[in-house]
């Protein structure tokens, strides 16, 4: 059986709220599936020297002009929401005990926050709000709640990032095809190109 | 009649180079014609913060292969010269000595100074090497080697780097589609989409 794709990105990072919206439908297409890994950017970013989007003189007008262009084009419901970015252990973490159990509950649950977060302003920072989030999705709400605080999550999520490091993920989205790195919202369709040809 | 594309790129930019092989053939699918505006990185970088590809680890590596994944794809010769980056106001300055009487014959230098650098590894940054590019081009020697340092073609280059900059450009390629900024070699594509579409 082919390998999975494997999808890194942040709750936090607008492009990779756009990029879940197809990142599974462009991998059916070619017959594979899509392994989420949500982790942290404000870990990447003391590895790579780099910065938020809104930090950055010029690029921050560019992109949010970009943002709302590219989400007019999919039809995705976008606002930059504020605060923004945020820190996003919570989602994180209950992301992987969601996951651990059932990774389509994990993926339904990532869309509801990122969707919350970028179409409806919520924040997503605190542990209630992302419970209540993963409840309404299918989720224990005790269960949830208690994994935020869980070593095992804290740990897990660590770790994730750290893997994704490792193996030279810098962003949001951040995408493996076969070992095979894509970079960016808008690779998706060279992704898609790389499926259909085997690779070139 | 339709406003010309400006393609904003410095002549040390691989994904300039890569853009510039096809920016022209986008256009033209849709009667459009280019103008090409060489610019200064180095002085963008200062304002935006930002820096050179290979000085940000992790998307270093990545980078590189992409460029190489990237020109695979689109046939086009292609190996990371060294050094790299470097200084390209020589070959901006002859840009627009040439650019005042002939844009085509400015492009024409503009593919060959690029393909020297990034397919052949000649080091552009020399007034002598960037004359001999130009004339090869059609241009004339002397003339070329005399307006690398005619204050003149100096301050045009430092006034097309200010303009680009005062228009939020800040990477290469940065095209201005009717206004509209389209940031990256992978935006090609969604330029020939808002050309056929008229935006959205």
């Amino acid at each position: 059986m082919a390998e999975q794709l494997e999808f890194y990105f942040d709750f936090s990072s607008p492009y990779g709220y756009l990029a879940s919206f197809r990142i599974d439908d462009i991998a059916a297409k070619h017959g594979r599936s899509v392994t989420w890994r949500p982790y942290l950017l404000g870990a990447v970013f003391p590895v790579s020297g780099m910065k938020p989007l809104v930090q950055i003189p010029l690029k921050n007008t560019y992109s949010l002009h970009d943002l709302n262009r590219v989400s007019r084009l999919y039809n995705i419901p976008f606002q930059l929401p504020d605060p923004f970015p945020i820190p996003t252990q919570a989602a994180g973490r209950v992301f992987y005990f969601l996951d651990d159990s059932d990774p389509e509950l994990a993926k339904i649950f990532a869309k509801a926050a990122m969707t919350a977060y970028f179409a409806e302003n919520v924040d997503i920072r605190t542990r209630e709000t992302v419970a209540d989030i993963a409840a309404k999705a299918g989720g224990d709400h005790e269960a949830c709640l208690a994994a935020i605080n869980d070593p095992v999550y804290k740990d897990r999520l660590k770790n994730e990032t750290q893997t994704g490091i490792d193996r030279g993920a810098f962003g949001s989205p951040f995408v493996f095809v076969d070992g095979e790195p894509f970079w960016g919202n808008d690779r998706l369709e060279m992704i898609d190109a790389w499926l259909e040809r085997g690779g070139w």
